[in-house]
């Protein structure tokens, strides 16, 4: 029996969390940085997204919550929406999430979380 | 019977959730900005942590990440940690959601909302 | 004689600061949080902007300012730029404003606010 | 008849603005880096704030308003809280421009605001 | 023999280290703020950029890491990834800066980095 | 012969480029989260700073660049300042990098990262 290496659990879990968003990521890395792609799978995938202690659920919670009050992540922010929704939450929890984030970091910050979030929602079969 | 009005149900929440940090920011207010404590009170915990669809856990975890993401809110960090232990998060998992934050905002953030995590436990009973 | 509501003050408010701008984030919000454009309406409109103490003048340059600093509330910046000079700041006072930034928040962000300011400005009869 | 030089009208400008606080800062940089002290003399306070088209009045609101909601310079925000009194804002009109960083920047920003002010107001005569 | 202004000595730099992207930012500003395309030549350029002390090169890896990490200036990010290799850092230097940001600012902010170069790469003769 | 692993190999760089101050973060891991000690050995010093490419000296530059530009990290900075100086660039190199920030994260930035340098350069024989 073969113990799955970092990378073949981040790629594992990429699949399961960010589905194709987050395989169109690594994919447009190939280019200019295919080691890049390799380190998003190992830390993030292969590390702390496999670790036990808190479930999928509740890190999208943290995810979604962290890039909207940032501001500066637009792109991830949907694909982190999308992969919300992949392990289970559901698009009024997304949404009151994103409402809340007008008390963190500003009523901009909660606006451009929800457009983003409208667009993902629009963009997959309800 | 009466309707609490938001002031009543934000201080409510405030004692619920956030207890003595929530309140010692409060007092601070009193001779600088009361009415800012009026809204802080009724917008953020009368409205927004008074909503259904969303549970106060949740809630927290969102709160926890977007303000160690953000780097900028270390008093509101640590009583928002104090808060998340309040409503049910252990201290295993808020250390899982503070690890993560350094795919998100970096390795730094991640460091600094570790070290004042480890303020607030050092500070309450075990 | 009825009082008005928060939500009725905020609603007066933003048209008359924000104008078109504001009522479309208001519309675009029906769809995906309704509860929020009710907010934006009765806290930042309703209760601040609706303060005595400070001119909406003033409050305009405060906003204007901040949001060019921050740097991640690009259409927001532009709601407000117009919503300047829907209060009386001239184009020239919000390029002064806007070219104070670089010594605030450097010269990209006081380049990004510039580029809003000209798009606004071009996009309203002189 | 000499003309005032960049540095010398910055000099001038920086005293009437933000008086010993400013100086502490050109003073602090005097064993580091001295061309520093010299480009913040003549940049901010020889070119910026010796432009017309806006008053001193008006650009501290915009400092204010800037620093507060940027979250990342509490030394430089209570310089410009005294500057902001030096050049005739008042006590409760820097309140109110703190407070409505809750609406951009979030409430934790303007928080930090206002326990700065109230730094700054408690240090000074009343 | 005639010595040269600050403007004139930024204007050289500006030709030398970002090229046609630089003047076409001086250009855009023509028509809303000519001061502040005096300003950028002057202060960046005539100033520090014309300093002893730090090679071009070095200049540039700092500015190309601190544009990624803040997030906030993707436009001027790709002036500098250009400037970048006019002063001589390869293409896979500056990949590797890119991506060592994902330490300090977190994985979207080295992704957003390395597509902006991907661009800027793709628009130039290699 | 024996194959360094990612945590060996992250040790002897922590060691190698931040020195005490790098072992004092690890040190202060232990009792909150001993894994993400682990984590900052693996990824940022194994991975990394341990990749040919870009040399320690450039690493550094782009370092101190970054956390001095986002302004969230000051104890991250001082550690990197260090580093800096570890790593063989010079006080007055340090201080160039550090004045340049001005320009694209503004005047606090520059000036808070200066004060920064100067506590460390006063910490360490000249």
């Amino acid at each position: 029996m073969q113990i799955e290496t970092r990378l073949e659990r981040g790629q594992r879990q990429l699949a399961k969390i960010d589905g194709a968003g987050g395989q169109a990521v690594v994919d447009a890395l190939a280019d200019i940085a295919p080691d890049f792609a390799t380190y998003l799978l190992e830390f993030p995938f292969g590390d702390i997204y496999s670790r036990n202690g808190l479930s999928l659920r509740d890190r999208e919670i943290a995810t979604i919550a962290a890039l909207a009050a940032m501001g500066t992540a637009t792109p991830q922010l949907k694909v982190h929406i999308q992969a919300g929704l992949n392990v289970g939450i559901t698009r009024d929890e997304i949404t009151e999430i994103l409402m809340q984030m007008a008390v963190y970091a500003g009523f901009p910050a909660a606006l451009n979380g929800l457009f983003a979030a409208k667009d993902v929602f629009a963009a997959e079969p309800e």
